[in-house]
């Protein structure tokens, strides 16, 4: 039998060994130096940091700290964008300032998606999910990038110091749309350090893995503009991909993989029932080996999303690796969370899309 | 003997026959559809344009138009970059508005300039040289790149539709400082057809010779940008180089081949004195052959910047064909014109530094 830990899965050991090679460290070291660390550092969903240790002992030791992180404007949010709300809230929860561009300008740029649908996705999917699921707006701001002048202005400045072979080790084959973005990510991240908003400071960033070249990228372009700018280099959590419901990468160009946020109850089931899971090729087979939640995304999700409780979950856990329950039982007792999650959250959405404007910031 | 036009040199017919290559249109075809041609205008100095006759013909309609250039600043201003002042003027004298784009960005990326010299060449030598020149405050609008909103929010959406080829076309080798300092020029030009600034409209883009690609390159996106923006094409004038002292192109990375409209008196005599002339080897052979104004960077000097009074020039131009007038001789002429012009012209500077938050806009 494989070691298993029932918080963790085989793709975090794979991402482990991965970013090892590239210096990130194990979050599971940070974790008895926490104040109450949420369910996703807990259950190894953030794996890995760069440097997160010494911007939490800035923020025990009362300095100013602030958290930064984007997201893609260009399709439905799904369950696997869900996790770092999750952790701003953490952060929020510490009254540490959290800010999150919307990446408009490489949703428009390098996936060609018209301003207008960018703007609807960015609202409409994104920031309106976020204040349903708890993003608070105190101490927070939410920007597109076109509207923040400090971003778009330090963008450009940056290009002095980035060559091409650092740009192609992030996006692999290059077009200026790709280098304009990168760009732009790279002041996201960094311009929270400018003297407007308050100086030089550690900022967290929170990122899926995928992230990782941007953050070194951006750690790299920190340091050369130290003399100009005083900037620290930014710290970054890391967390691991939601599998989708096909068993690979939860994914918004493979709709039949995810879970949105908005998506119709009926849809929701449905993809739920048809979802791949760690079952095994007959019942007999499964009575005897077990399932394997660590390879299930339907095991996932409630690990992920639905189940906070520990003891629930692990029930289940035990229930689903002795064999004693199969599978289309367990996607009813998933669908039962699922469908009261969507429902609630459903309803907070109407709620929160009256407060937009106290989140978005042109500047 | 050479075919001689004593308003043009024989550079002129080069820049013509190159450019007609790339479709640039004689700019003397329109002399006679102008209100009073300016002295550059008459004197092929402006040398030729793209669809200048449309945004003319625009404007005796009594539409919308405006002018947009750009300037380095990276470095003095010298007697080349004149030209584009006495042609702002132009504009200016029919109630045209006026922009210019202080290019904070390409000097601080591309020529590696620290951000306070791009400020000081910014303000002290271009924008109070231009107001000394006589630049008018109404309808004017002088900004530094990083601080146009409209610019750095633009420049990275037109990175969408440009690609690597149209860049090496314009830059040569590539770096991400060229793409962004290009992109953000497209962006100078074309921002001053957005709503904000009254929409759409002809806007003539008065340049040097050497700008040519970028204006090809911003008519090129003007194009294909259409369908979201309503952009027209915007046109353009061109004027030549000056010849510097030396002999070969006025420029701001030879000193010996400039003279600054800062320079102090005595430096600038020392400069004209030991300026290359169209003198022969011999003096006997000039009283025979006579000299060469056509080559002659003092005589273009003259014709160019320090002899408004066509009579006057003409005289002068005659005496150095015949070999009346040796080098020496005129040298004195020239420096007496250039010393009054220079005394004058930094005592004007002094009371335009006083003048400068009336053109410099932050937005």
């Amino acid at each position: 039998m494989d070691r298993i830990d029932p918080w963790g899965s085989n793709a975090i050991e794979d991402y482990e060994r991965l970013f090892n090679q590239f210096g990130i460290q194990p979050f599971s070291e940070l974790i008895d130096i926490l104040d109450e660390p949420n369910h996703l550092m807990r259950r190894s969903v953030i794996f890995g940091h760069r440097d997160f240790d010494k911007f939490w002992e800035a923020y025990k030791n009362g300095e100013n700290v602030a958290v930064i992180t984007g997201l893609m404007p260009s399709g439905k949010m799904h369950f696997g964008h869900k996790m770092v709300v999750d952790e701003l809230l953490w952060f929020q929860e510490r009254n540490i300032p959290v800010t999150i561009s919307i990446a408009s300008i490489e949703a428009y740029a390098v996936r060609e998606l018209s301003q207008e649908a960018v703007k609807n996705f960015g609202i409409d999917e994104y920031l309106i999910n976020y204040i349903a699921l708890g993003l608070k707006p105190s101490n927070c701001e939410v920007y597109f990038q076109e509207e923040r002048k400090s971003v778009i202005s330090l963008a450009p400045l940056f290009s002095r110091r980035i060559t091409f072979n650092e740009l192609k080790a992030i996006y692999g084959e290059l077009s200026p749309a790709k280098i304009v973005s990168a760009l732009t990510q790279v002041a996201d991240i960094l311009h929270i350090q400018l003297e407007k908003y308050g100086g030089p400071k550690y900022v967290n960033v929170p990122v899926g893995a995928d992230q990782d070249p941007h953050i070194r990228l951006t750690r790299d372009v920190a340091s050369r503009y130290f003399s100009e700018y005083g900037f620290i280099s930014p710290t970054a959590t890391y967390h691991r991909f939601l599998l989708g419901l096909g068993g690979g990468k939860m994914s918004s160009s493979v709709p039949t993989s995810y879970i949105a946020l908005t998506d119709a109850l009926e849809s929701a089931k449905s993809k739920l029932m048809n979802s791949f899971t760690g079952g095994r090729d007959t019942k007999k087979e499964q009575q005897e080996l077990g399932g394997r939640p660590e390879i299930c995304p339907v095991a996932e999700l409630m690990r992920i999303h639905l189940i906070k409780d520990d003891d629930k979950f692990l029930k289940l856990y035990e229930q689903c690796k002795s064999g004693e329950l199969i599978c289309g039982d367990c996607k009813k007792i998933a669908w039962s969370y699922l469908q009261k999650f969507l429902e609630e959250h459903q309803k907070k959405r109407e709620k929160a899309r009256d407060n937009i404007d106290k989140y978005l910031v042109r500047d």
